[in-house]
């Protein structure tokens, strides 16, 4: 039998919006392995003759090109995190509300389906819409299909505002903290541990760094009218040759998250200050992005989908966008709390909610 | 060709012990892999009609049955910890003092060249002799061809007085510390560090136990007119699950090498007592021994081979016989600080010195 013979699946478009959801989530896209989904978005817009369709790898683009005044971007990524006993999906009522639950469901194939199914069919939006759907989000930033875009097709990046369908509860966050992962190491002398004195133990040179992790109160910090609240953790501690031995080494891994009105070289040297003992290595770095909600086409939106905005507090790719001077905000079902949970589980009623308010906006009847 | 093809070793005890030793070290024997030495070791006492020879596995006994008023254990270990680019063995000169350099030179198959030695050429001893070889010293307690000997026949371990040949820079170092390793763990709650204050940062709460680490002050304590160091240390460290994660389980592996006059349940309430916060494991334990030099044998011992006696900090199987009531100090060739190193080296006269010394107490001539 040729390995081509199982039929190929077909997504419906004209379902609702939380069947989407499952019948996308039911095709695992973790990531590195979104070729099947994106295959399948090709083919399930192929009738849609308002729309003009791109591929960049396993992103797929597919713009309106109406000539209307303004532009908007709208984007999800395909990819999921690991699946851990949970697929496929189910539906579930808990305290009276209905969830879809399973891998992806709130990140972000909820949001996903909504987008798919309105670029499907408003072939006549107010606004031009430039769709974007994309891979390797949830890997490092060098992976991510969206950057490759924007190095492939910087063309395509051109806009007065974008909306990425990252879970938000249905509701406006705007812009995202920065993120920057560094570690710090401290070193000592290698002694057998009956002779402990002959060796200086690196493991305790890491108490002062805890101490300091453990105290620190991490700042509250108003950028464009929005509160963003920081973070600095330890995500990891390492250190160790034997039971028997005086570690010669010991690095402690620190994450801060910190609010978009500073750079990474200002979190940078805000880090370096708190440990200055420590060799520091920096491993992970990405900008946040300020909310960009005082832009009037920003405040028109959060009106119309239904106020007040919030801060984003995870980065997203908002940050891309706002780099390259496209406003922008999340705005997706799904409890942002439940992404990468087991029991991630979305209300099929913020979908549909996401569904209309989008809906309403990008028709114009809101 | 046959598989015994090749001609079995021959080792001549009637080499001097530095030709011994290195005999003996260029046939590696790693812990598990003793029984081509085993071999060697019961073929070269063959012909001492003054010995008979009991073999249990890896380990070999050989001893006299003269009658005498007082009976000598005197015990080594076949084993080394792996070798690392340190066999062959090869002759070194340092600073105008001879060396031969390799794996096992000290730890500890220079003692037992010197023991070989003897057990062939002594058929008219001062005391009775029961000398023991035996496998898997250098691994898990469990393993420990010395303990495997006392449970199949305990009945060899009867003798006035016991000698272990672990290198001590040929003078006598009496007993040895106690040792205890831990796991301190503590818990928190996990979740997405871009909303660290959702979750409990397990890591940040060793802060405390490493600080109590990094302060804490060794005791010194006499135990039979020896002075015992004790140590207490950090020996590994572990915790987090992604970069992006509050870990909610952190783990400090916590070495305590205690003075023999503490017992092991009481080394555990000490560390207990010292970390009450956090879960305690043990997962590892033995008892030291009292240095037993109080005894009068032991006296004219130290006397004969030149004293003063000296404490020994590492765990050494002189704890077994303690235990059994058998006084035992450890006295061998080598200096300590070098066993396990990649440039392991006994310094050629510390062999013939304990050589010489051993021969003048165990024929009455000292």
């Amino acid at each position: 039998m040729p390995a081509d013979a199982s039929p190929r699946p077909v997504l419906d478009l004209a379902a609702d919006s939380v069947a989407i959801t499952q019948a996308i989530c039911d095709l695992p896209s973790v990531s590195g392995d979104e070729t099947r989904l994106a295959d399948l978005v090709v083919d399930a817009l192929a009738d849609a003759a308002h729309l003009e369709v791109i591929r960049d790898g396993d992103t797929v683009v597919a713009r309106t090109n109406l000539g209307r005044e303004r532009r908007v971007v709208i984007a999800g990524h395909l990819d999921t995190v690991p699946i851990n006993g949970n697929l496929p999906t189910r539906f579930e009522v808990i305290d009276g509300e209905r969830y879809l639950w399973g891998r992806g469901t709130v990140d972000m194939k909820g949001g996903v389906a909504v987008q798919l199914k309105l670029a499907a069919e408003l072939a006549e939006p107010a606004y031009d819409i430039t769709w974007m759907w994309y891979d390797h989000e949830e890997v490092s930033a060098e992976l991510n299909g969206l950057g490759r875009l924007a190095r492939n097709r910087p063309d395509l990046f051109t806009g007065d505002f974008a909306i990425l369908g990252e879970p938000s509860n249905s509701r406006v966050e705007g812009g995202c903290n920065g993120n920057l992962r560094v570690e710090l190491r401290a070193y000592g002398v290698r002694a057998h541990s009956a002779r402990s004195w002959v060796g200086d133990n690196a493991v305790h040179k890491l108490a002062p760094a805890l101490e300091r992790l453990a105290a620190y109160e991490a700042a509250t910090i108003e950028v464009d009218g929005l509160a963003y609240r920081e973070g600095l953790n330890a995500v990891g501690v390492s250190g160790g040759i034997a039971g028997n031995v005086i570690p010669d080494e010991a690095m402690l891994h620190v994450n801060y998250r910190f609010a978009p009105s500073r750079t990474v070289a200002e979190a940078i040297e805000i880090v370096r200050d708190l440990f200055p003992e420590y060799e520091l290595t920096v491993v992970d770095e990405a900008e946040g992005a300020r909310p960009g909600l005082d832009a009037d086409f920003a405040k028109r939106f959060v009106a119309a989908v239904g106020g007040p905005a919030h801060p984003k507090y995870g980065w997203t790719d908002v940050a891309r966008f706002s780099a390259m001077g496209i406003p922008a905000v999340n705005f997706g079902p799904g409890d942002p709390l439940k992404a990468h949970a087991d029991d991630e589980r979305v209300a099929t009623d913020q979908v549909l909610q996401c569904e209309r308010a989008l809906r309403a906006w990008l028709t114009g009847a809101a």
